[in-house]
């Protein structure tokens, strides 16, 4: 049988998910997502969990500029001066600096270019950009993932989660 | 074959949101989507269609009572008095007072109880209320729906998609 590496066992996203309430309930914070590319999957995955609501704050799907600053406060200077799918950008997406300070909340990021159009030599389809904030600040990666619109956003928002459920248990 | 009315098929759900974005292209608006018991299934469906972030302006997935407050100004008082699930908080959830009126943005709001849990005689398991708004002003309604938990989060999604497309249909 042939297993398309860039496609995730319904088992396996399941564990994921799991890993990361374990994690957040162990911590006692609560879990923000802050989408653009994965356009609120993410979300809508862990939502579909029974309970997560005990453990899942809620989430932004910034998927136009004007999203990512009027609701997040992200710098207009800092989308032109780096693009939108930019660490600099996921940075300041995944601050949230009204809300997190005083929601025990810890929040994950993802900007990046899902295809099949949007890309270029130096931002190709695929790249994505990552930010998770919590008590151990903010921290920054930049990923390429192969395969075709929806594995891009898959992946993209899987390994968001895994990432940030590592965070949170390092801070247990 | 067995056929689960609680269930739409890939190409109705497909036909539904190109509906939707031919009538917010046509019209000249951009959409937004405000989530609760859906968490983002939505916003995740019409995201997953390549060419949506012409239309598509984003979403919030507005899952605690802290997020509606700080994200969408929902008022507490309105939260205590009828509770999250209610066509009032459906209203102040979609009303979205300071993006609405300069982005020619048109939104639409589900808050409801997707269970297995949280249900009561009052409201039910299944029960949804419903917000639209834009040139029209708002407007609000409630629907019980069958099924387990993602059925009635998939059901709500499209639901609230259809009639955003109805209404934008009406001021074409």
């Amino acid at each position: 049988m042939f297993i398309n590496k860039n496609i995730l066992t319904t088992s396996n996203k399941i564990r994921i998910c799991m890993d990361l309430a374990f994690f957040a309930r162990k911590a006692g914070v609560k879990v923000m997502l802050i989408e653009s590319c994965s356009g609120g999957f993410a979300s809508s995955y862990i939502t579909s969990l029974t309970g997560s609501s005990s453990w899942f704050e809620g989430g932004v799907v910034s998927y136009s500029n004007k999203m990512k600053q009027d609701f997040l406060g992200v710098n207009e200077k800092v989308i032109c001066d780096f693009g939108a799918v930019s660490e600099e950008v996921a940075a300041e997406m995944v601050s949230l600096p009204k809300y997190s300070k005083t929601n025990d909340v810890v929040s994950a990021s993802i900007t990046g270019i899902a295809g099949p159009g949007g890309g270029s030599k130096e931002k190709p389809v695929g790249l994505v950009c990552f930010g998770w904030a919590g008590s151990w600040g903010v921290i920054t990666r930049v990923k390429k993932f192969a395969g075709n619109r929806n594995q891009i956003r898959e992946q993209a928002a899987f390994y968001s989660i895994t990432c940030l459920a590592k965070e949170i248990s390092f801070i247990l």
